[in-house]
């Protein structure tokens, strides 16, 4: 079983599934065009299914050599559900999930150690962040409920109920069209209500600023 | 009274506040929802009471315990104000405050101390900003008055008097549809008009930058 | 002489002047509101006229004072040019200059020390960023001289000169509108349009990115 | 052969080029203004030929000085190119070419030290950046192919193949009209975008932000 582990990690094996997962990655953009679809639909899909054997025989020999240890590694986790993902039967209620096997993409983040090491880098610097994400998440909410009640009976649109004042303050933060498209047509009904959209703004770009300088000096500190 | 004082601050009923302010914080949630409110609205409301009676307790019991000490604390004057609002009659010209309970759900910042900590040291940024923020008012006092006198009779709806001006500069500094939506419309009437945006632009993204960068520095001597 | 500089620079008649410059600032701005300069316009406008001779008699004194030693700080350049401007006849073809008597507000900045410090500092960190800040105008020359070939008979009224193309320009690096409002329409003409929009994207934001950088190091190196 | 060297490095000769890059750089401009060309082009096109033939002769000479060293340095493949391209003709399949001669104003970049030195700064930052613009790309693809998948079939304008997911996936980064342009169109079809729209802008402006400091990191051991 040791000497199974050590074929499947040498170099030559890891070199070959990072070429099958950028064939596979090939396949599946060129699969987006219509065009092509239709003149070589055919080769592409058994192409796709050639890769997917491919993995799933990778996955299956990782599985038979690390036994318990296999489920250890959290990146085999999302090696196994990317896979697994592609077998859910085409039809019925879970269609919409084979969708998802597009993310076999995203293995070649876990097959390229130099990529890995960045993701890791990217998920460590979470946990710091906590504290001010709850801020947010606490601010946000309040903001949502208050929407609602001010905004709500005249604009059901954007902030009918908590679900869409949470997606209208999200586009908000971010900028986008929040005067021009949101806070004009509601100042037409309610005058004042530039005293909630601006302080708004300003708390929630101050508390994103926040979070960034959080991840600058904690970055620097390593 | 420092019975009293140790009893309310015990980790249990420490647990048991934060515990109420999350139902309380769902049950506001969920009376956003005209559908759960129209089916569950009585219940949503009862425990809505319920939870603002132990927070009056809670109040009234440190209130007892700390008497004078109790106004000292900052935290303290937020719960205050926060549940007070809550007892303005829900008609006549104050009903308006009422919607200010859902701050209610901001207690959760003062009740955790690891928030409470974040909170106090976004505060404590503040005072070292003042410089930049006072040369930001006054070039904002200054622009808005200058685009009132040059756009004011032409577009009275974004440029009629320094209130509407300081909204549409506040906008433009944003980039929220600042050419699209404003400059170009003006600049069809007033061609030289990009003389006075784009400076504005340039300089108030470059205060804004500069107190950001403040805000790391001092971060970083920390 | 000195004796004069003394009393003109002494802390009580600072504050007289800040006093002043406050209290012709309200008076700016309450003269953008048209229904209370129709009200109490002559009130306004006569101390507002006061306000002016109060700076007028200042700076002479001032020039008094100092002679040739006045024209050596760049803050009485600025307040002079700023009193000065007020006195521009308020007809005939240097009409608008009177309009930048509002400048008079900004007189903060420099009767303010803790201000003026802010200022300078700005001021100070414009020389390191020159080199940026020339790529930046050469980029942004090449740009548009490109973007007036290719797009400026088609859309004449974006791309029609050099100066029409950097004003789109200077709008897409803002990111405002730079898809929907101007980067689809011309790849409904030019398919290939992305090619020169997305480029120039991330060159610019790259750009601004290391002026930004530049700024941060360099006041951290201080 | 390395008399000849020195005399073009010379200061003099150096200062005559960039003065002709300026005034070929101003004749480019000018020829944007179509009614400046009208009356003065025949003046500008003569100016522009001898701007041309002086960096042919300029470049010729280096060739001839350096033989094979010529072509080790980048920056004068750069410019051998910018020349070249001015020499393509104007009619045929190449025309197009001819318009990047406006890029002979970015010599100004490989003339002047000082701005070589700030271009190189940038090129050199790059390479340090590789992984997370790798993850970028690889993200990118995924959503792409991802959107093309999930909302293609009923927006082909926007998601109908790979290559316009692209493109409006980097809309969609950059923030720009993505909820009211793109996400909530979208919404209205497929309710449950938000939950695409909003993971994708998280991470990728995080991924953004993790760029952006990376840069600033290696900037300041430097
Ligand atoms: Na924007
Ligand atoms: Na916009």
């Amino acid at each position: 079983r040791m000497q199974l582990a050590r074929w499947i990690e040498s170099t030559f094996l890891q070199r070959f599934i990072i070429a099958v997962i950028l064939l596979n990655s090939a396949v599946l953009g060129l699969e987006t065009f219509p065009g092509i679809m239709a003149e070589h639909g055919a080769t592409l899909k058994w192409i796709d299914r050639t890769c997917l054997a491919i993995f799933v025989l990778e996955l299956g020999i990782k599985m038979a050599a690390y036994r318990q240890l296999f489920w250890r590694n959290g990146w085999n986790w999302f090696d196994f559900l990317v896979v697994a993902v592609a077998l859910v039967p085409g039809s019925g209620p879970l269609a919409i999930l084979r969708t998802f096997r597009v993310f076999r993409v995203l293995r070649l983040l876990t097959a390229l150690p130099a990529l890995r090491r960045v993701v890791a880098a990217f998920l460590h610097s979470i946990p710091g962040l906590t504290g001010v994400i709850m801020i947010m998440a606490i601010f946000f909410f309040t903001a949502g409920v208050l929407a609602t009640h001010l905004f709500g009976s005249a604009f059901p649109h954007w902030f009918g109920n908590l679900g869409e004042s949470l997606y209208s303050l999200f586009q908000i933060m971010t900028l986008e069209s929040w005067s021009m498209g949101i806070a004009r047509p509601v100042m037409d009904v309610y005058p004042w209500a530039w005293a909630f959209f601006i302080p708004f703004i300003v708390i929630a770009t101050f508390t994103i600023l926040n979070l960034f300088i959080g991840i600058i000096v904690s970055t620097m500190q390593e």
